[in-house]
């Protein structure tokens, strides 16, 4: 049951509608007047996925219209809702999923897109039944049989690696069930983060798990909630990969979807609903509202045979450093001091340190705590061997991350040292291409153009 | 004098010529098969700047002809190198500048672009000398009267605050004698760092200062030394504006240089020759071999009266700290106990941090450190007032850091931490434009598309 007595309608509409005083229910007259148009009846909630600018109307005949407000289109109550939607809420009709779809599990952890606004009190709770999202979005009735529940419900700057494991755990139960494909709606700060971690958690994944959030929450008339929600939701039932994935738009526009693989997406802009971006690689797919439209060829098939391994352990002691000029060697001694078990360092350019951090290195790796490199360029890949202060870093013990990203580089030593804090076995492993997060390849059209 | 026998030569002619064991200074025969042509003369240097794959002849006449390299050509010596070159070392003509022309001086930091290979040796070291320099790209001759000197030789990734000082007060000195423009050459991988440093440190500048750089040193075929030397100088004498700038590759091909403005521009690429990219704004202005093409027109011009006030001091106890879910508090408390006096933090999205750093943010800022916030997704703006963890820290007294890149943040809260430690006062600074580090806009056109 949902608490918005405008369900649905978002940005003009909403506004239109509330200036008259009207409320889904509620039977009107609308009149076009250029056009010498009218018509009468219920108003009825709108799907999210829908255009704004629209208002949905039942006819007594019982088909629904949508009917576009214009400059010339007036508004008028007949009669106060209908009594059987009691105390201005109404109950939209839950669409029924049809037989033999694909069954997705849709496992809440909180953020933007699984949050709901009570326009009474100006709360925001989290709405995750299936109820509610075949309410909201009720296109996902058509390509998929949902079950949804909420695991947590917090903002994604509070995920911890003890969450990750959690999270990796329960998607793994379900996919023991027999689910057809996992979706996991998250806030967008960490999401690139957890999809790292869900990357080296789940391995040998026989259906896709498909992380999505949303930048604005859905009572915004820019929302991209109901399209990210509608396109995991098809990714997790249709798509022909089995890996973790994070489904955001791809586009200013509302066209399509982009699907990152989980070890090689970042966050790149605060705000913008297109603010994914995969970084040294090519996205997965495109997800358009009526087919999947593969990008990349190199990817792990959907197997529903294959047997889940799960390893979900991740070592929290663990530190994400970035390099800049007059950094000092103390916070690193610091580091060593404090019993953490690694560092990753965002260097400069190609993978360098100032040569004052060299002692507190040599230190740390010499004290048995692995030091791996990436660079704070974001784009291209670390090359210690071009320059004297890469060779000396190298001679040092540090693990050089390739084309990883540091926030992935980051997630997979944690996951490493939980598995052998044995310096030789860590390197080997953080250089070893375990879920896609070192691309051999480089190629020029990973880096965005001007 | 240059230690290379091929100076200047780089990629396919240089190959064609080592294989033939020519030097310069050599009389040669080339034949084109095909084509029935022959010709003689003495094998001269080329310009950096020239085109690859030709080789560069003086004919008996006394003119020089550049020779394109086909498949169908052969090269025979005649005669070995002239006597005067003596020890297989040739020394180009010096172009002499024409009178009249701006006068540019030209500060040696180090980095790939100001380095020369020796041959023989193997070894880099500094090559800025004016001669060297009028050798390498005789183009230069044409634009500008230059004087060059060498101030450091390091790799960028050693620069502390230190150095931003003395190169802030060479650059100033450079300006009171009355020079038309400052070229900076400096290694890229902290090039950004010092530009924004070198933005706060010279204000009301009368003339441009350009920090240049290479990606690819100058032996390489692929080498953007020339093209970026060029337009830096041609940019320090011709250009409107009177700004820190960093003029590097624009695009894949050698068409043009992009001037960015100190403040806004970052490394994005650990090996691309277009790797700077300036963010949350538009570049300058692009610079092609004839001509500057203006991309803005917000800017402060060209003005010799203008009398430059020189603020070169930075506090080099200030921390860029990255957060990383699962961070925890324990750094920042370090940070503070062991004296530093202030913190800018790389939060994720709009400006969050796990609310378990909130107790030691809190102490940090009870005990007089500012802490400033930026966000890791380098694209975007901070805004703190959307989510309760951004109102939560805005309440512990956090700064918002607006569209600020947070390397540029760093430069800043040390720049005015040098002046104050006033809690009030450096708020007030650092949410006050200085450099153009604060664009009160937001467009769309600033997101680079997919």
């Amino acid at each position: 049951m949902t608490e918005d007595p405008l369900f649905g309608y978002r940005g003009y509409a909403r506004t239109f509608l509330m200036s008259n005083n009207i409320k889904i229910g509620d039977r009107v007259r609308i009149k076009k007047l250029k056009e010498n148009f009218t018509v009468e009846g219920i108003v009825m909630p709108r799907s999210l996925l829908a255009e704004d600018g629209f208002i949905e109307i039942k006819l007594d005949n019982g088909y629904n219209i949508g009917i576009r407000i214009t400059d010339d289109t007036v508004i008028e109550k007949v009669k106060e809702e209908r009594k059987e939607f009691k105390g201005g809420l109404i109950v939209p009709e839950i669409p029924k999923p049809r037989p033999g779809l694909p069954k997705v599990s849709i496992i809440s952890t909180g953020g933007t897109i699984a949050s709901k606004v009570d326009y009474r009190t100006g709360a925001v709770y989290p709405a995750l039944t299936s109820e509610d999202l075949y309410r909201a979005v009720p296109e996902i009735a058509n390509i998929a049989c949902i079950e949804a529940e909420v695991l947590f419900s917090i903002f994604s700057e509070n995920m911890t690696p003890k969450h990750w494991e959690i999270i990796a755990q329960h998607v793994a139960d379900k996919i023991n069930k027999g689910f057809d494909g996992i979706v996991v709606t998250h806030g967008t700060d960490t999401m690139g983060y957890t999809a790292a971690a869900l990357s080296f958690a789940l391995q040998d994944l026989p259906v896709p798990v498909v992380l999505v959030g949303a930048q604005r929450s859905s009572d915004r008339p820019s929302s991209d909630a109901a399209i990210n929600l509608y396109s995991a939701v098809k990714v997790a039932a249709e798509a022909p990969f089995a890996e973790v994935v994070v489904v955001m738009h791809g586009s200013i526009s509302d066209d399509y979807c982009l699907v990152h693989r989980g070890t090689k997406v970042r966050k790149m802009h605060t705000s913008r609903r297109d603010a994914f971006r995969t970084v040294n690689d090519t996205p997965l797919a495109r997800v358009y509202r009526d087919r999947i439209e593969m990008l990349s060829n190199n990817y792990k098939h959907r197997d529903k045979s294959r047997r889940l391994k799960l390893k979900n352990k991740f070592d929290d002691k663990v530190v994400l450093l970035k390099v800049y000029p007059g950094m000092k060697g103390d916070i690193i001694d610091y580091i060593v001091d404090s019993g953490y078990h690694g560092i990753v360092l965002e260097g400069t350019g190609l993978g360098h340190t100032p040569e004052t951090l060299f002692p507190a290195i040599k230190r740390a790796i010499r004290e048995g705590i692995p030091v791996v490199m990436t660079s704070q360029c974001i784009w291209g890949r670390i090359n210690m061997n071009v320059y004297s202060t890469g060779r000396e870093l190298l001679s040092l013990g540090v693990i050089p991350g390739e084309d990883m990203l540091p926030e992935t580089a980051y997630v997979k030593l944690s996951w490493v040292l939980a598995q052998t804090r044995d310096l030789d076995k860590v390197r080997e492993l953080m250089l070893t291409n375990i879920a896609g997060e070192i691309n051999p390849r480089s190629l020029i059209s990973y880096y965005p153009p001007l």
